[in-house]
């Protein structure tokens, strides 16, 4: 191995779900696959000697006093065709916001331009706000979804990529669809095919997503032979789809099977190891028990359950019950693509569902004890959590780990953050960071020890 | 009148609670006090005309295209002192935050060099994210509270600046309170006047705030002769305090008297329609009619309530018993000094509030109906609704109404907003826009008619 890149600096990453570590004037030596090979400390024998010898070779780099170092942000719940109508149509019911907006602007990426346009700034966005790593929805085209897998190779960032499947008549709009399940496991074998050849040409990796919308979407048959595809290419492929979102899609799986959507999509081998599951609100105890051992990850999306899912994912339970959980921006039902909004909703709502919003009920009956994340909680789930769910060494800046990495500066002159006394503990910093970053404060990102952001 | 100032633009503003205006390329004609004389239309016959004269004296301004006027933002709860602890400190329970965080931060606040380091920095935060009109509590200590009104003057921010009174031994650190309830009546008529002589040189205005901090930790002798106070300076001051925020403090008012906390602050001479009272959540009907009489104004503060209000509250039915609602950041108990992500998360707030949070209910019993508030209901009280209820001419882009206003460039590189269409319909634009600027795409404010803020 050799060290292509050497970076000294202090910064923040998560230890276990309840601990965030602090590191002060780290040395981080990085190969040239992107992965730290060793992390130093300014007392280890190496440590002068490394540094040295980095500085000597050109390859050296040092963090700004008063800029602190985080691991990339991992979203794994993303519609990148929906960038487009991002923000709109969120006061209209999901109904009509489905068929009013979604549907006819996914429609319009089978113009291959236009995905362009659209997805390198969308994955531009992302990269600028932190997101090292997100998993995509793009749309029922293959062609057009090939465009995003492309874009993301180009520009750095680690992605997952599906091509939509939706092959219902009775569920989906004609304009809109796939022509059959036939023709939509077809077009999904060869999308993973492409991806696979795609992702030969890239560093940081991008895999395929075997995607069903979500059951209510798709037929028997499909889902049956989307099944197969991820036995086949288990290696290969990971699998998306949502998972008891609403009242409304947990109830529809029960009544068309008798059986809780978690149970079928089980049943029809998409519920694997390989699993990233949107959502995942409504879960029984069985459907938890589910999750836990396959090793599927929970994506919760706080800020459009808020809008769509008509209650709180109880993510701690999930935690304390061993699932794998992860978050999602879930552009556009949540507006916001920057995750560090995605992980300050994460622990707004999880205090609303341990008190309740109801000032009509008595305060001990409205809210569901020991809900409440902590802001480490969030943190972990946005960064080593999403990594462990996907078996990938990411989200931790740690030895063996790629080098997904953002630099945030917390003097910045039009951003700076409330840090007014040379003293203040670095846990303050940290909240600080978390609750209070925009973007202007990201300054440097890197995805497998690519620069990928620079301002 | 002489027209001082004049700028052409599109953009939005308040029509009424419902409904927002779009208006295209309006000419905007300012006179020396900073008060909007006319809008013309361009197919106003005076348009051309005007627009000459104005290129001709030098004080024509147009707005670029893909940018947008707003009005400014009115924000009516914020613990100046708290920026310097903004963000940290949340997961603990509040007697904790309070005990272990806020009072000692607070209490730095003697030092007038340190209070002049966070207040003008918070200021001109809160001016460069649109905020251009804010209501605050200072601290105990007079002189300290004195510094944040004449940097709000200096740096150009309309502001409302309140002496806090806590003066009850029982309640209150011995190292941060008022030294009697008498001391603590003289301080605030000192800083009464003083602020009143330096309103003299402001041509925004800054108001004093008689600031009880809130009930239980006033003696009833500070509240008495506060009332008085509030009733002998009706023209000069405003009133401020926090009213029914917890179900601790809604019912700690009826333990001490028997009677609610709005029932008694109204007692006191403290229920007026110059009174701000800070997030209002648990009032009953009487309570709510006593606003609506009165012309007291219910600051709604969506994020601190989800970590430290137990509840949501139901401003959608406040506004429909005719209360004045505004809208309040309460730094630091809600960290984010950005009122965009107020209005967001009031929305947002709301749904949890009409579908409920706990899943282990059933759909129809878990939540309130008809609670939901639109991003235009947001939007106005964060606007229109928040100058309505302090009877000043702001929140607006009117004739007869200050020019306070901000400039959002959707296109600004960084963070440029995902339109992708020449023909956006402008509704949309106007959602992207609320949802999702950040404070690097407000390019320009101003307040009173004078650019305050020009990136």
């Amino acid at each position: 191995m050799t060290i292509t890149l050497a970076i000294e600096g202090s910064g923040f990453t998560s230890r276990t779900r309840d601990d965030v570590q602090y590191f002060d004037h780290s040395l981080f030596l990085i190969d040239e696959h992107g992965i730290i090979q060793s992390v130093l400390e300014p007392d280890d024998e190496r440590y002068q000697a490394e540094r040295a010898q980095a500085q000597e070779r050109g390859i050296y780099h040092a963090i700004a006093e008063g800029s602190y170092l985080l691991p990339g942000f991992i979203d794994l719940h993303v519609h990148a065709p929906q960038w487009a109508q991002d923000g709109t149509g969120l006061d209209e019911p999901l109904e009509v916001w489905l068929g009013k907006y979604t549907f006819p602007t996914e429609a319009k990426f089978a113009d291959e331009a236009f995905a362009h346009k659209v997805y390198e700034d969308l994955v531009s966005r992302m990269l600028s706000t932190g997101t090292t790593t997100a998993s995509y929805y793009a749309t029922v085209d293959r062609k057009g979804s090939l465009v995003l897998a492309q874009e993301a190779v180009r520009l750095g960032q680690r992605a997952l990529v599906g091509k939509v499947v939706m092959d219902d008549p009775e569920a989906n709009p004609e304009y809109y669809r796939d022509a059959s399940a036939q023709a939509a496991i077809e077009e999904t074998e060869r999308f993973i095919e492409e991806v696979a050849e795609l992702s030969q040409s890239s560093v940081q990796g991008v895999y395929p997503v075997i995607t069903p919308r979500f059951i209510p979407s798709c037929t028997d048959e499909a889902l049956r032979g989307l099944g197969e595809l991820a036995a086949h290419y288990h290696d290969v492929a990971y699998i998306q789809t949502h998972c008891s979102e609403s009242d409304w899609e947990h109830g529809y799986a029960y009544e068309r099977y008798g059986k809780s959507d978690t149970h079928m999509l089980h049943e029809f081998g998409l519920l694997t190891d390989r699993s990233i599951l949107a959502h995942s609100v409504y879960l029984s105890e069985e459907d938890m028990e589910v999750y836990a051992q396959t090793g599927a990850v929970a994506v919760h999306c706080p800020l459009s359950n808020a809008f769509f899912a008509g209650s709180v994912a109880p993510i701690r339970r999930y935690l304390d019950a061993g699932m794998h959980v992860a978050i999602g921006s879930d552009i556009s039902g949540g507006y916001n693509p920057d995750l560090y909004g995605a992980i300050r909703q994460a622990v707004t709502s999880s205090r609303m569902l341990e008190t309740g919003v109801n000032r009509d009920l008595a305060a001990g009956e409205r809210g569901v004890a020991n809900s409440a994340l902590t802001l480490n909680n969030a943190f972990y789930v946005a960064t080593a959590g999403g990594g462990e769910s996907l078996g990938l060494p990411i989200g931790r800046l740690e030895a063996g780990y790629a080098w997904d990495a953002q630099v945030v500066d917390t003097k910045f002159p039009s951003a700076r953050l409330p840090i007014f006394e040379d003293n203040e503990p670095t846990s303050d910093i940290f909240q600080k960071i978390v609750n209070l970053a925009v973007p202007e404060n990201i300054r440097t990102v890197w995805v497998q020890g690519r620069e990928v952001v620079s301002k």
